[in-house]
């Protein structure tokens, strides 16, 4: 489970993708992964490293003033520079720019979670080092990212000089030639101290706005021979200059021999701890004396689990297979570890979407947690619970005098998005949140958790739809919403959003009841005034939605007038101009069929009772012929639909189109950071559309559809106590529960009992 | 008629509202009243002088980008300031916060053109002076403004100085404290030479982003005694420092004479004058050449043709009368008199809006000007003829390939609009011109002016409903448009827009069959490539226009999903919160039945055939409950709609919410500038309304209802080549052909021969 790529030159678009693809992440810091020694004068870079969580308030002007609209937003900053460390041999500095590169490749390991970058460097004068550098953002100990940097002397003697810096002056990306990014570096970090503690630096900041402060801390260790010495800094000194701090650590070796740099750094922020200048020379300090060894082996150990949970192999393409890995490896590095962060649109990878939290994480990558490593999942339900304070504001913002409507973009829970009628007007969310929690539920049977925070959820997310929602002959209709796809904004009855409404609504009345019969509703329904008329009111309101259905066509129309627009003729658009978004005004957008992404075929997918086959069909084909994928979300969708349908070359390319979009950069954005959406949407394409997994109320089931280019698949899943692997192959499949008791699973909808092994021939 | 305020203090607020209240203009140039001497330090002034139609280009930043919004609007400029004059008796400072004021009265004559200020001052030593100042923006020298300022020694015989500036250095206005105008002093006018010649000085200024030139040029004559001696200009220096220019006057005065400064202001620009510079020198030797009577006599003249043409007087409520006569004087201050501009949200007298045109010049001011000056309608057509082609490109840029879609506000011609859904997505605009273009020539019966350009107006405003609208079912559809009521946006079928494109396209057809007829087609059909067949579509979509109708309810529904939202409470809704715009997020407001303004009433007066009086009487009501009038554009037209359907009292109380806007700052908002739109509608309420005039193709109708708060009301109105005054007393109405040949009015329905007078009984 590794990635190598070999030199891969110094082309700067390379470098730019490479700095996301190889970067290092645990879930609360990221650093991009840049060169220590940099890049030759004039290269771009994003040199970035990343809080999960962690963000200052922007300010965020409105072209026109109207009440309500958003004029702050939060962004996640770039906090501190500990990547860099020049290297001097003989006074010749190492760089790629510089001198030869005789051999060299950049690898990840994903078994034991590092990266690493290998070069056979020849300098001007002819001097030849091996140069290994390794690198790692600590799984078991968050705050740590540690830089291991070995030099052999492969035909010379001399003095090895390491200058290592600490900066705590760093601004976020900007870029003026790049529209994507900002265009003009805006100062929302403020280094406040930088201390010197025998051979460490200290470096606090504090934000400008939203009042928090982050310290990093660096350390050094040298050993000149592997681990044959004391660990030992010969001649090093340690500089201020206003808030940078600068190690110069200077040795020699003989020929043959290697000299190791170990390079500690620590980030620590006042939003999870209470004494973040503390805490990170706790943290350095403990991490420098257990060395690099327990640091490998707590990684290793840390990822075997993870693996062993998460496990997932192609069989018939090693290439795809690598990709897929890659993905989960990915989630796991961006998925936040506290309720203070979830896993934003790029991870911790880059400065793309400011680190918001969107949708995503709960319609596309919780399934992925929810199913291998539930806690992670049920993290993310924290974090929603968390910021419920600030959901519910929201909605008082925008007229609701009861109830929670989540934000479409942030960080600390506020809205953060600039042009309401695709952001804030999505009221889905509220649904998206409600289905993940729903899945948790039924996926790991964790009622406690609902009874302290899910149920919570539910209820004050359906009291929002009863407020948005009006009765109109009889019928419930959501009007002036926002669906999944942006290219019809503001609609009444959008179907998905009215489904998405049904089922929280559903559930919350479901809870209800299952509280109360647990004695657990009293002082819940206290807190948040909930009456059992209350949840008549939702009963109500859940059994008269309406759904729309056009009998003509005998689909469900997008929303309610969206039949009546002009059909967008997508076989005749100039290639250059996709995505659509870029090309056309929204207006323009807005008044023809025409879809961003999976839409009905989501809410197709994820409500799949609501509909016959035979309407799931026909809209899936007549949606098809409108959508144009120009989002990342939307192709893994209809993969899983195409499955399900049986339409399985189609299902095949539809995935094929998503899986590998980051590591081959076919987006051609991978720079500003990974796909984190598309990355869980590739793991569902994989077990809810090829392995046709579905969990509900009345169990577990599969409906294996083995892909022809494939010899084998076999992945692993957790449900309830148990977890099971599933090995698909092209004459049948072979369920083995890994632990737990037995269940009776259902397998193209036959129910069977799971005790060891179960093998069921394809259909 | 005079509008004469007795000494109004020195509020600071009241400073402000009379700065709009009397400023100067003339539909070239605009100057607010501010005090030459200046208020006492602190006191806030809006001090500009504004040229109609000139601008600069300014950023406007979109809080998130999407292809096709607006992020470069136009705005106004203060162009110079050349109001200050100091005066000093025996250097004792004149101010009004300095000594005593023993009398002070500020008037507007109307009948004159000028304002006046008049102060019985005594200085903090005890001389006592009678100071009287007049302004004048001269309708007959368009560039011209003056100040005619004349000092009486009372008690004592002694020096005078006055102290003149004449300034380059100036701003826009800009208040931090004041969200609704510019927060942030922005620099759009460079000075770019100042120049003394003589006792003249001239200064030159260049935009920075649009490549426009403005030049003023100032000079001053005193008279020591009033005519009594031949002009002159003892003791005087003028003096240069940056882009000021300075010009110091000393005389004495004897006990009991009196001393008349004249400072001649010159305003060119280079949108209209091929050399601005030299035109600004030949304008300012002119206008004091010809000395102040000239200029007074010609003011007169021009003003007593004009209240002929546009004399209306009500009998029975002095202070209505004022209020409306005051009305009209604006409009005409504030319509342009070129094809380089029409007339402004705030006319030229303040910096609200910025300057832009709406659709409020077609809709509210063109029908005043149309019936008693039509040239200066006329004008206003021409201007959106010549912004025709930004038009086009404005449509092209929204994704229509054929026809023109005019802004929603500019003033160049392209569009300014921050926020399409209430900003752009307006597309009723094109319907709103080709509704002027109509009235125009019913009115007027000008077919050469249709010729040369109303035709083509109406063709390429046609074109783009044919692109904007869609089949649907066999009717023709417009989607995703927001009406005039901005409370909802981005509908399908609003009825107003629909009936407006119905209209267009209508005219569209009728004028190509009378260009054709009269042999006037080829060249126009060639310029822009219209065939027949393309005028077959506009018939065929102008008879399958849809036109949403509520069977239950038997009214017009504002658009296809309007009736079924929730109705808002207006009674039970505090005070507080209107108006709602400013206390409710667009998307609570869009979700509901309310109405900032007349949308489908004002269809049922614009496009009155299309219904039954039933259906008229029925949506009237329905409406009449929902709308919050928070539009200043709302209750006129509501006024009408009930005079019209014979709710009298209704009519009265809607129209006197109306009339007395900016004389009496009912608003509270004057001090920005005063409300055109409004005062065109008051015109529209009395003529329209109680008049009960109407011009459609078969000829001149009225049905005059007098409000029995009169006693009496009488109008003037233009109809081809005749005038006709009508005269509405309590018993009847008598109207008089003041000239032209005799037409056959309906009266009531009633057709009837107008010859020299006619008397009909009231109904």
């Amino acid at each position: 489970m590794r990635y190598t790529i070999g030199f891969p030159g110094t082309d700067p678009a390379d470098l730019l993708v490479n700095e996301t693809i190889f970067h290092n992440a645990n879930g609360y810091i990221g650093v991009r992964s840049c060169f220590e020694e940099g890049y030759a004068p004039g290269i771009n870079s994003i040199r970035g490293s990343y809080i999960n969580g962690f963000y200052d308030f922007a300010e965020m002007k409105q072209a026109e003033k109207l009440c309500g609209l958003i004029e702050e937003k939060q962004t996640m900053l770039n906090v501190a520079d500990t990547q860099g460390i020049k290297l001097f041999i003989d006074d010749e500095e190492f760089s790629l720019w510089n001198g030869a590169v005789l051999e060299g490749s950049r690898t990840l390991d994903m078994e034991k979670g590092f990266t690493e970058r290998r070069i056979l460097w020849r300098s001007p004068r002819g001097k030849e080092a091996e140069i290994r550098i390794r690198r790692l953002a600590s799984f078991t100990r968050l705050p740590l990212f540690l830089i291991d940097y070995s030099v052999r002397a492969l035909n010379f003697s001399g003095v090895l000089r390491f200058v290592s810096t600490h900066k705590g002056d760093v601004r976020n990306y900007s870029n003026p030639d790049d529209p994507r990014v900002a265009a003009e570096s805006v100062h929302y970090l403020t280094p406040v101290r930088a201390d010197i503690e025998g051979t460490s630096s200290f470096i606090s900041s504090d934000t400008v706005r939203s009042g928090l402060r982050v310290c990093t801390g660096v350390t050094h260790t040298l050993r000149p021979e592997d681990g044959a010495a004391a660990d030992c800094l010969p001649d090093t000194a340690v500089r201020k200059s206003g808030h940078r701090a600068e190690t110069e650590i200077i040795t020699t070796l003989e020929k043959g021999g290697t000299a190791q740099l170990l390079k500690y750094s620590v980030f620590t922020d006042s939003l999870r701890y209470a004494d973040c200048e503390q805490r990170a020379r706790r943290e350095l300090r403990e991490a420098a004396e257990g060395g690099p060894e327990t640091v490998y082996r707590a990684q290793e150990a840390y990822l075997a689990d993870f693996w062993d949970k998460a496990y997932l192999k192609i069989e018939g393409d090693e290439k795809l297979n690598t990709a897929v890995t890659y993905n989960m490896y990915q989630l796991l590095q961006s998925a936040g570890k506290d309720a203070h962060g979830t896993i934003a649109a790029k991870g911790l990878s880059g400065e793309g979407y400011e680190g918001h939290y969107f949708w995503d994480t709960e319609m596309y990558i919780e399934p992925f947690f929810t199913l291998t490593v539930p806690e992670i999942g049920r993290n993310f339900i924290s974090y929603r619970h968390a910021t419920l304070g600030e959901a519910r504001k929201n909605a008082g913002a925008l007229g609701h005098k009861r109830g929670a409507l989540f934000p479409w973009r942030t960080i600390m829970g506020r809205e953060c998005s600039g042009y309401f009628p695709s952001g804030t007007a999505q009221y889905h969310i509220n649904g998206d949140i409600a289905w993940s929690v729903v899945s948790y539920y039924l996926a790991a049977g964790d009622f406690d958790f609902i009874v302290e925070k899910g149920a919570e959820l539910l209820f004050e997310c359906a009291r929002l739809w009863m407020d948005a929602g009006v009765w109109y002959k009889g019928r419930f209709e959501i009007h002036c919403v926002t669906g999944p796809d942006e290219y019809t904004c503001l609609v009444n009855n959008n179907y998905f959003t009215n489904l998405a409404a049904k089922f929280n609504l559903r559930w919350a009345v479901r809870f209800y009841a299952m509280l109360r019969e647990a004695g657990a509703l009293e002082s819940l329904a206290r807190k948040i005034d909930l009456t059992a008329d209350e949840i008549a009111g939702f009963e109500k309101a859940e059994q008269a939605m309406y759904l729309p259905y056009d009998e003509e066509l005998g689909i469900n129309p997008q929303d309610d007038s969206f039949l009546s627009k002009k059909r967008w003729d997508l076989a005749n658009t100039p290639k250059e101009d996709f995505p659509l978004l870029l090309h056309y005004h929204p207006l323009h957008l807005y008044r023809r069929q025409v879809c961003k992404q999976a839409d009905t075929v989501l809410a197709h997918f994820i409500f799949e009772d609501a509909q016959s086959e035979e309407t799931i069909r026909k809209s899936f084909l007549y949606y098809e012929g409108i959508t144009t994928h120009d989002s990342s979300l939307s192709t893994c969708i209809f993969s899983i639909a195409a499955s399900r349908l049986g339409f399985r070359e189609k299902a095949y390319a539809y995935f094929g189109d998503s899986a590998m979009l980051d590591l081959y950069n076919t987006h051609g954005n991978t720079k500003d950071g990974i796909h984190t959406a598309n990355m869980g949407g590739v793991w569902m394409a994989i077990v809810y559309g090829f392995g046709g997994v579905r969990i509900a109320e009345s169990g577990l089931s599969f409906s294996p559809r083995l892909p022809e280019q494939w010899q084998a698949c076999c992945f692993r899943i957790a449900y309830r106590d148990s977890r099971v692997q599933v090995e698909m192959t092209g004459t049948g499949t072979t369920f083995t529960l890994l632990t737990g008791t037995e269940k009776i699973i259902q397998v193209y909808g036959k129910p069977l009992t799971l005790r060891d092994t179960l093998r069921v021939a394809g259909e």
